[in-house]
């Protein structure tokens, strides 16, 4: 499963149709197996599911056998539809909303990054749920959990607190999969934060160094993208594209790769008529890349409306509406994967890179927004299709000859 | 179900054996049976039962249709043991856990007891609650939720607010349940701060005004009462009757019933040798005190040790242990009740009433180690068995003659 990809994976996130995530309390197999076909009826080739973390592990010392059985009957399913999964253990943030154990928060609170019986729980869980997966044939890997950065407003640490939980919870995710000889992927996500903001402490080299492959989540909104440049601006049609550069960057292997397993198109942000374009471009933005493993909508399902309290973007983001009619962003999405899996686009020299000079301090000119951004988007505009060289790497000849970058601009 | 009762009523606050409450969340009819048989096993005649909020209400628009369901069959299930329920509707807070749904937290925080969408969400849980049990023919009644005073920490409120949210619960539980003819119970209830804590937002007033009868929890870790006279010392064996005369004091019809609804032996508090009497104590002195609904221990079944983070306190509370064991306490219970029911207790006589001048900022008078507490269990311990007068009231011999206080004594 590792090394590089030699077909681009094509996929989408998980979000059931009937009571989003809610469903998990009142499982619905055939209402699961619905949904998956309508997934794999555009083509696709993956998705991304989620539990909530208060169900799966209510007492710190107690994990839901049963929760655990319906997380790999889900991914059963998706076999049956003829699609592999990549699970996500510890969820945490969804779509706004914290899901929080009880045990780690009020009289109870720990710190779920810093305090070590929250840490060692969260080890425990991803082991648990390691070995029930391990040997699913149709599994991708276990990541964490979705974004947990989002999770540093209520648990504040360090850069160094932060790394080191990533490195525990990552060696019991590879512990808990061991038994699987094939090599699955173990993972950890966060929003864009870790590449975009000052002082955040989800760095981008942890992103772009810890795990087994580097996960972006290049989202029109964060930094106002979509506010600032407008929906068919080359910084939002370029946004997927920059994303994957800008983690290339920060790896210490020039061949680990990127999956952009994020992405979507939110309303009012992006009109809904603008979003077939948008994935289009996305996609093959993506594929233009060297060193991709696949992209990942955001997500299946609109949220009904009969649910309250999403932010209002986050109703808007299905291929399928909440009745289970595929959008035309659906269609526009499954035509770009059958041209690009019947003729590859061959990925564009990138002997040119822009060179990044910041700290984690400054790590902001990265952002919509910041200079380096812009100065990336304005060659992007121009026509070049800049790579991103870090600055304490612009004299390491090895490093650019093994990227093949040729030649070095600086903004 | 209203008016003064001809025969006080005996129950158990039921703790599943199994998973604690956790265990909504798989259900099991045939475990719940067993527990409920070896409730009635003692001569009980009610349980007190619990969900948990984020279950039943996950989202602020979704209550569960199957959460409220198992909960129905709950309450059939003691039906058919022959055991009477009372519902608790908004949990809230149980054994130092705070459940609170994900729409009320983090990102989304409202405060449950003054923003209008999370008051008006609770309402429509209660009322939904009262509209599935009403007609369920053991029904006692249902009560907004446990002890919700906890949820001030994390929600803070003044005491007009919190006024203004318990007559909006209590008005739609009562719409709730208004299709059952027999005049259920609505009810609310707090922890001790209610009586005991100066400024506290819900007041004793509260407790013995609103809802139908007034609802007591007289624990002796309050105020730290059996850490500073001891578990064999009068203020603790006499602690639930001196509940009982405080809230009566507060109450503006002399009939309004006092329900002892949770009271128990905490280890190390009251040793285990020591809780079969304890028990005994407790029961007769409530016997013993005109206007008692009943008695209600805290609780059925210990918590399971393999369960983590529970005050010490909270493992050993029950009456059977996490193995199903019945305890000596149990026995005792039992052995009470049954002697009670074959002779109950002749009232003793209450015309002697201590005079209780305080205000809600200084109502810690009245908690352990409090002047006015020391002052009513002095007296006690002499051999009068005062009841409790406001000072407000002290002239007005209408209010005196009604109760049947002859004597005024001042401390």
């Amino acid at each position: 499963m590792k090394g590089p990809a030699t077909t681009l994976r094509f996929g989408v996130n998980y979000t059931p149709r009937r009571g989003w995530f809610h469903s998990w309390q009142d499982f619905d197999p055939a209402a699961a197996a619905e949904d998956l076909a309508q997934i794999a009826g555009l083509g696709l080739d993956h998705v991304r599911v989620f539990h909530l973390w208060p169900l799966l592990q209510p007492n710190r010392s107690l994990i839901r056998p049963r929760g655990v059985e319906q997380l790999v009957k889900l991914v059963d399913l998706a076999a049956e539809q003829g699609l592999d999964v990549l699970v996500d253990g510890v969820q945490g943030h969804l779509s706004s909303f914290d899901f929080y154990p009880e045990w780690t928060r009020a009289w109870h609170h720990r710190n779920i990054f810093t305090e070590p019986g929250a840490i060692a729980a969260q080890a425990e869980l991803l082991r648990t749920l390691g070995q029930a997966l391990a040997g699913r044939p149709n599994l991708i890997g276990l990541q964490l959990g979705n974004e947990l950065n989002n999770l540093v407003r209520d648990n504040p640490a360090t850069p160094q607190q932060i790394d080191s939980y990533l490195d525990t919870l990552l060696a019991a995710t590879r512990e808990g999969l061991a038994a699987d000889p094939r090599g699955l992927l173990a993972l950890h996500s966060a929003y864009d934060a870790a590449w975009y903001g000052d002082d955040h402490p989800f760095t981008p080299e942890a992103s772009a160094r810890k795990g087994d492959l580097t996960v972006v989540h290049p989202w029109v909104m964060s930094g106002n993208c979509a506010t600032l440049y407008g929906p068919r601006s080359p910084q939002v049609l370029h946004l997927a594209e920059y994303g994957v550069e800008l983690a290339k960057a920060y790896a210490e292997d020039a061949d680990r790769l990127v999956w952009v397993q994020e992405t979507g198109a939110p309303e009012p942000l992006i009109p809904a008529a603008d979003a077939p374009n948008f994935a289009r471009r996305t996609l093959r933005g993506a594929a233009d890349c060297t060193g991709v493993w696949g992209v990942t909508w955001w997500c299946s399902h609109d949220v009904d409306r009969a649910l309250a309290d999403y932010p209002e973007l986050e109703y808007s983001l299905g291929l399928f509406d909440s009745a289970g009619r595929p959008k035309p962003v659906a269609q526009a999405l499954a035509e770009t994967v059958s041209e690009l899996r019947a003729a590859p686009d061959e990925p564009e020299d990138r002997g040119t890179a822009l060179v990044l000079d910041c700290t984690p301090s400054t790590r902001s000119v990265c952002c919509p927004g910041g200079a380096y951004f812009d100065a990336w988007m304005r060659l992007r505009r121009d026509g070049v299709r800049p790579a991103v060289v870090l600055a304490e790497r612009a004299e390491d000849d090895k490093h650019l000859a093994t990227r093949g970058i040729t030649h070095l601009l600086r903004s």
